[in-house]
């Protein structure tokens, strides 16, 4: 396996690798690797003759009073479960070299990105669709594979891959849990024993909804109110947004139709948790 | 010489071409090619090994009181110019594919893009950035030629290719000109005989500022008042700017410093024409 800092040895061996006709999977990561990642790393091994992972905790994603410099970062320990998990590179650049002085080039899909933590989170879904399509350039995929418990950020790559007609297949992978439901992510780390128990409501809420659904019930006001109280039995939980939306276009619905989804974000002491589940 | 109008066997052939180790010259235009095309197809097709021109008139770049709809088309003369030239591909997609119905994403430069032309324009440059991504995405192209009559358009690009690690070498061809001076442009026709006269109007009032600043002129402002008395002689211009800005970043400037330009945008009538100058 081999470390790349540089984004020009990673492109030229990049398109060294096209041009004798490999294909290329990738796996886009801010590092401090968990189950969920290496989740990605097995489908993306699967499907492609070379497996690239990027570790790059992205500055453009995180708003100014966010977390970007306490971000859980290891990249020894992240190094050796890329080995394990087969990858043939693993692509660290610095931010500095990602973003010279004076950038100024951002992309930006103005549908997908509005609601849930588009609208929370100012200017994150650009710092991602920005740095995807940077990372897309330099290590040249064919396919790129992402996790579905960022759903709204899988759905907006999707979109701005295919308008921007870039020639990468994007794959979304279901969402690793721990035994008792929690999401994985690096974030989880932050969390206090007892904000770890407290943390398991996202999932529960979620459950509750999809039973709600199952049973009947349509309107999304009432599955919301059920969802909300269940969180709100947290001390240390505040939300952030707990939403029921359509599966095509992400917008909240009143009526719960084929394809609708319920997602939430939660605040468990200073650590800001996300989850989704389809309500079938 | 093969014309393409799918956007997927434009990509496909593209790709096929570049896993067999050829070099793309790309020269997008939107049609109604003129002499300065032509001389950006000869750069090219010096520098690549296959030559693909794209005809789109890009929907995206047109304000809504502009000239997207009367912008001149005229799709058998140009194939024919392409042909001669020694284009290998013309690829001329319809406005619809390149934007489908919830298209959703924009590529925006957020410097250089702000001035001149982009303050007049709004959106405009965000137009062309997206349209030159995804034209980029498809073509594949090793380097792109564009011309210098559009100098911010050129620098906005080669600002959004490297700051977006796009593998394509961006080169800027100096403008042609009619026998008189007047920079060729497709909107050139347009103009009635008279009009045709006045317009020269811009090339004399850069000449004028050139000297100026070679005789020793420093202070913008007087060039830009001796640059606006030749405009305003023409009974039908209409200035719509007239900058004088540093090279490097294309902000407006009180002093002639070494690489700045002027530049100018003076409705002739209807037709709007952009020109510039380097002040040396």
């Amino acid at each position: 396996m081999r470390l790349i800092r540089s984004i020009r040895t990673m492109q030229n061996s990049a398109l060294a690798l096209k041009r004798r006709g490999k294909k290329i999977a990738f796996v886009p990561t801010m590092g401090y690797l968990h189950e969920g990642h290496l989740s990605l790393m097995r489908t993306a091994r699967r499907k492609g003759d070379v497996l690239v992972v990027s570790i790059f905790v992205n500055p453009a994603q995180f708003g100014p009073r966010e977390d970007f410099s306490r971000y859980p970062r290891n990249l020894r320990r992240d190094l050796a479960l890329c080995r394990r998990a087969g990858a043939d590179v693993v692509f660290a650049p610095a931010a500095k070299s990602m973003y010279p002085e004076g950038y100024s080039a951002y992309v930006e899909e103005t549908r997908l990105s509005r609601g849930l933590c588009g609208a929370r989170r100012p200017g994150h879904f650009r710092g991602v669709a920005t740095v995807v399509l940077k990372l897309f350039a330099i290590v040249q995929p064919d396919l790129a594979v992402f996790g579905l418990k960022d759903f709204q950020q899988s759905r907006v790559i999707r979109k701005m891959a295919s308008d921007l007609n870039l020639p990468v297949t994007i794959l979304a992978v279901p969402t690793v849990r721990e035994k008792d439901g929690l999401a994985m992510s690096s974030r989880n780390t932050f969390l206090s024993p007892s904000e770890r128990k407290e943390a398991l409501c996202l999932r529960r809420a979620l459950l509750r909804a999809r039973r709600m659904a199952q049973a009947g019930e349509r309107d999304a006001r009432r599955i919301r109110a059920a969802m909300r109280r269940i969180v709100e039995r947290e001390p240390s939980a505040r939300i952030d947004y707990l939403k029921i939306v359509a599966g095509e276009d992400l917008r909240s619905v009143r009526r719960i139709e084929p394809g609708a989804m319920a997602a939430l974000a939660v605040f468990i002491g200073q650590t800001r948790l996300i989850d989704n589940i389809k309500l079938k």
